[in-house]
């Protein structure tokens, strides 16, 4: 099948995201890039287009004129990217959305709550899909997590303790430091720091994979760093519907973290462990019997994951297959041949903002409950 | 040196934590077991100390007789071990102290605050030593992770991550099972279950690694099992004096552990983890280098650990040993050879109580802050 | 820059390593696959073009037809990848090294010693260049071990100790199971099982690591399975230039390992383990100091491997990254712009060769000291 | 019970084994030391018995004169352990043996073949009872392996890979390190020095877990450290009766490995995986089924490993509680009420001298296979 026509909105060179993005579209050849408006600085924005080999008169300044032109074209993009800082990908998006061009867009979804909402209103009026990249649900065990939660292994849930620490932001970051630059400005990150930069991945990590409602959290969240403007830490307690209780708890200033994002569940009939730092291996307990290690690839997993995993068992997959499991079954939702019904979207992006929104208004409330959504 | 003469309240057959406290005292040879109230029923006293091999004019029906007599003897008990279910805890040792016999206590001190402060007030009045059994601070890597905090290895606290997770009562336990049955009655047990059974060994373990002081806590505790009169999971958020802060698991409803104390303690310079069910190592990180792995008896350890191994790296020494040097440290302590410094007592006896009734008043003001002592 | 025009000998549908090979040419965008003779059957070789998206005309029957044809297109493949099963390797390589095109060829290099002596041969005759798929290492990791040891920073080296244990033949496979029918065949394989599937990578990783010369092996091989006709699991001590000495074992019938590529070399100075299960981490230790967790992406890493990741550590790596950086390096070395000093080629391939006979012949002689080359 | 009297030849000041011996025998309170040969230096001697509180008519010069002696007392030892260097063991247990008394002697059983074969004949002619103390077999997991093997849940064996490595020996040792100065000294700890030190250990831990009979060995000996007269590492092929193949790999030179005896056992059903640095889980894989994590305690052992743990899983036992095991065991088998089925004792201790002697003959005869006893 030919590939799926793609452009991008942000990363230019040195972006983290964007190049990820790429590496994912490519890693199954369900898409092509073809087009771009790839930085807001016009310079950077041609460099980078040359970088990826895109044509000239496909490497735009500015989004809109790129959503215009595309849509005339007759082999215009099916499919945007948008990776750029959170405060625009409303905008971006929005201009693709109104012509019918599916999105895929970084998480969180905004910067704020009332652009959140507007977007939700953006998405329900048009006809193209919506996909958040809340990569790491794109893991084949995590998905396996989702379903033997669903069929009932672990009994009636009880406890989700889910955590991602971090340790890049021990110190303040140097001044050239881009990444840390947006992530710390509330102007271009929102109201939340590491709540909304990674505490939004461990909150929908623990919602996928429960599917229980969130009700409500109490929330403590801390600034380390002298001078920084966002939380760099937080601790969250989580009520969900039903009465399931959690924890939530991320960071990035505890040293020796890397990328800790890591998810326990425990129920009537059993638990389960997983950790994204390892993702190929999976603790399951059924209680009273001896721990089970499930592996991607190996014995006991479910067919319906079957087609997440590229290499038998044994051959690690990581980061950046959990990431292109998004984009290939983002691929077959846009083609029609699957119903994307574990794909995040729109949902799961207002979900996120009304965790960060709800972390910050019970931390200056001193840790009083806040009902989600 | 000849061993202390020991005698042993509590701790008849099918105890479990008597027959730790023996093996406890043995391992190094310090004590002599000599005499012992072994059982509330005194068929059962008298069988147990038969199957201990104690004289039989020195196994008592009752601890205040057994007071009495000993400390009448010449060559009477010079120390006691209180082993009893929380709620006997101080009207035991109040008749021992009051005799000059020193005291080695189960935790939690009491089952009521009322008790523990009066409990205070006698260990105070006393000549005798009083040493509590927070054994997981007997583990030679907790003490390393002390003196590396205190020698300022992980510079200024930021974040405490402690846990606690048990599966045992995940089910309503059966009738016969005594373990569970006073574990889980208020009337002796006292306010807390999973908070004063395994919480307390939580928050004293961060408290004694960090020498922080807390301040206040916000919890939200849960009895999921059904006609369970006590809690059985906790979350609980920590506020230290200084600014650093921390979050608190304790829960006997998580299928797949079996008794997964874990620590994490991170601050501006570096984080360190370690874990009661593989003690014998643990992760330091310096911040901006590899992780590092300490083991007990390898490189790097402090001269002042070395007294409380056994045996080279690479020879795990376990939950028994890390008990035994509660045990031997207090025979240092009551011999005068040691100034007992590391040891818990009445201090850290307090600090639990007033820990599990914050958890208890907190969760009951939906998760207040609440003062801690 | 432009792609590198790509073509494939082998791989059609339900091939598993000609999969990855075309993913590993995808995942930085340095490779376009556009012409094929995907397998013997012509029925099959049209059917995966297809599935492909291969051109028609360059959806070739026969691999000396597209070596003809492509040669002479303006726009013909630049390389061409080998992921047939062994014994065809050599006549397929040789039609396009002859060609001037570039081959990167699955290991191991050839069925039969012979054929390697007579491909070394073409490969030296040829200006294109051979690049021989050991794909472990390209991992980062071991790339970063290879330049500790060149460093010194395990000092003198002294005992190296590899496996690779797998579980997959632990039965006699199924009649419908293509990897196993080639993979057990004599004809088809080589004379090897075992010891030519994953014993020839364990044997290159050794020596990749190390750079030590190998001597001479003393081997004990089995066939397990009722009816095999190779080796199903090897032991193999090994001596190298220099007095260091080694252990190898690989088995495909070892139930609980997937693909448990493992190893460890020591020195006077330090060891180092990595596996290759989990790949982003390795341990160092410097003697007498504690244990160090090195990450890919983490601190310590050396300037020269930092090509070869993709993502901030934390952000697991794999297999097909792995994989995929022998192809990005084959890429700068067809490009001319690096000298592909790290790329395993036809001396790695002979040396494979070397090996699989040694272990034959030594364990015909009942474990007599074969030399090596 | 009374315990049992117990004697000590060897294990004065600053032994490491002899404190260990008297640990284990105190842990479970089954002996009490009451006399001793506790140095071949009178004044040393005199000093440990003193240390010990020993009274001064029982602390003796001379192992004779205490065997001879003790015989006559009517409160005399009932069992003595022998915890010398090797060369010593047998012209100790002599004089007990004769004399009716239980010996528990340290391994390897002797430091020459000869000897081993009149200590053999010694047990045989007396009536007390002997006791070799390969401590890894009373680990309650490796009983459980064996348990697990004996019940075909691992169907047919095939391959035994056990290692034993270590670094302490890595540089030459100190002059003053008395642990070295023996264990590298032929006349002391006789022909083998990493094979009879912890190859010994590796080679019964093999026999024990799979109660296979080994038939022949190749090895490759080295002495990596400039003058040092025995080997520290060693590469070892083995062949069971029945068909079974395994390798075994013990090294005092291995940087970063402290005391890493660790095990794998393969066959047609299963494998499974212990090591002693974390002796509280085993991994069990039945073939095509998940891996299953066997905790010490835990679900699913078996009753008759029940006796050999003290505390609930999750507590975790160790080294000395494992070697409290043979104690303990020993103790059973000296009151008769135990068979004591699963102790080491004479078969074992000549096999490993027949193990060792045949590593440095088959090294010798340049890895020629070389039949084992």
């Amino acid at each position: 099948m030919a590939p799926i026509r793609l452009g991008m909105v942000g990363g230019g060179n040195d972006a983290f995201i964007g190049a990820v993005h790429r590496i994912a579209a490519r890693i199954d050849g369900e898409y092509q890039l073809v087009a771009g408006a790839l930085s807001s600085t016009p310079e950077k924005a041609q460099a980078s287009g040359v970088a990826l080999g895109l044509a000239a008169d496909r490497t735009y300044d500015d989004f809109k004129a790129m959503a215009i032109r595309e849509a005339r074209l007759k082999d215009g993009i099916e499919a945007v990217s948008i990776v750029t800082p959170n405060h625009v990908h409303f905008a971006a998006a929005r201009e693709f959305l109104k012509r019918g061009i599916h999105v895929i867009c970084d998480k969180p979804l905004t910067s704020t709550l009332a652009d959140a909402r507007k977007f939700a209103a953006a998405v329900e009026k048009s006809d193209a899909k919506f996909i958040l990249t809340h990569n790491y649900t794109g893991y084949p065990l995590v998905r396996q997590a989702r379903e033997m939660v669903a069929a009932g292994d672990l009994g009636e849930l009880r406890v989700v303790q889910v955590e991602y620490p971090q340790d890049w932001l021990t110190e303040a970051a140097d001044d050239d430091n881009k990444q840390a630059a947006w992530r710390t400005d509330p102007t271009r990150s929102g109201a939340g720091g590491s709540t909304g930069d990674i505490g939004t991945h461990a909150f929908n990590l623990a919602c996928f994979i429960t599917q229980l409602t969130p009700d409500s959290l109490a929330a403590d969240i801390q600034s380390f760093v002298s001078g920084r403007a966002l939380d760099d830490n937080a601790h969250v307690m989580l009520r969900f519907e039903g009465g399931a209780r959690g924890m939530l708890w991320c960071s990035q200033v505890a040293p020796g973290n890397e990328n800790g994002l890591r998810i326990r569940v425990y129920g009537s009939k059993g638990g389960l462990e997983w950790a994204q730092e390892n993702p190929n291996v999976m603790a399951f307990t059924p209680f009273g019997e001896p721990t089970r290690l499930l592996t991607r690839g190996g014995a006991g997993m479910s067919n319906s994951v079957a087609h997440l995993t590229r290499t038998p068992g044994g051959h690690p997959e990581g980061y950046l297959e959990g990431f292109a499991n998004i984009y290939s079954d983002a691929a077959a939702l846009i083609r029609g041949t699957a119903d994307g019904k574990d794909l995040p979207g729109i949902t799961e992006g207002l979900q996120g903002m009304h965790f960060v929104n709800a972390c910050v208004t019970s931390s200056a409330r001193n840790g009083a409950w806040v009902k989600l959504g």
